[in-house]
């Protein structure tokens, strides 16, 4: 796993998170292993771009949790932040290319969800 | 969500939590939206059928979640337990097809990983 931390355009557990083996599967997973990340990523991919749009997904994550994914995920390479206003400052954020590439597998990942939790329409009695 | 819980052939999250949102991507992550489950289907698609052998993978599952793990997947529809023998009672763990259905985020976030988190091969110097 050479030159984990340094790669260039790649995904990067932060410093301090050594991966728990070389599979690619668990990798992953220390990235975007939990509740929310893959739902910013879904939030980021569909337009979103301002903190308090992400806020406000129905999901309702706790703002805490949002701004520690969100430095994680700039961290990790995967979301880009850029600033539009320097007073105040403001800032918007948007997924790179590796960001990107989890593309796949929330398309997946929804396939299941929906074969899984169909959504029925309501009886009209 | 109707039936979410009696629901036959399907995932359902266990009777204490409520989805977050009817978003298929959210309702899957409710249930193997951590660290750990994915690696267990991931593990269990492999061949492993037995708890000593999930227990020996890579990763190293604590046991305590590795045991909470199984259970919810089995009370979500992912696992099937079948006990092999009655004195000492113990059993083995096969996905469903419900479980098996996750082949595709798997091979997904997988192939993520690979591209992220090339393994280079040792130098020789």
């Amino acid at each position: 796993m050479a030159k984990r931390q340094e790669a260039t355009g790649t995904a990067a557990a932060s410093a301090t998170d050594a991966p728990r083996s070389p599979c690619p599967v668990a990798c992953a997973l220390d990235i975007v292993g939990d509740r929310w990340t893959l739902l910013l990523v879904r939030d980021l991919r569909g337009g979103k771009r301002r903190y308090g749009d992400l806020l406000r997904s129905a999901e309702r994550i706790p703002t805490n949790i949002l701004a520690e994914r969100l430095k994680r995920l700039e961290r990790a390479g995967l979301v880009r932040r850029v600033q539009y206003s320097a007073h105040p400052p403001r800032a918007e954020y948007e997924l790179t290319a590796v960001g990107q590439g989890l593309g796949e597998t929330l398309d997946a990942l929804g396939h299941w969800g929906r074969q899984q939790f169909p959504v029925r329409p309501r009886r009209a009695d």
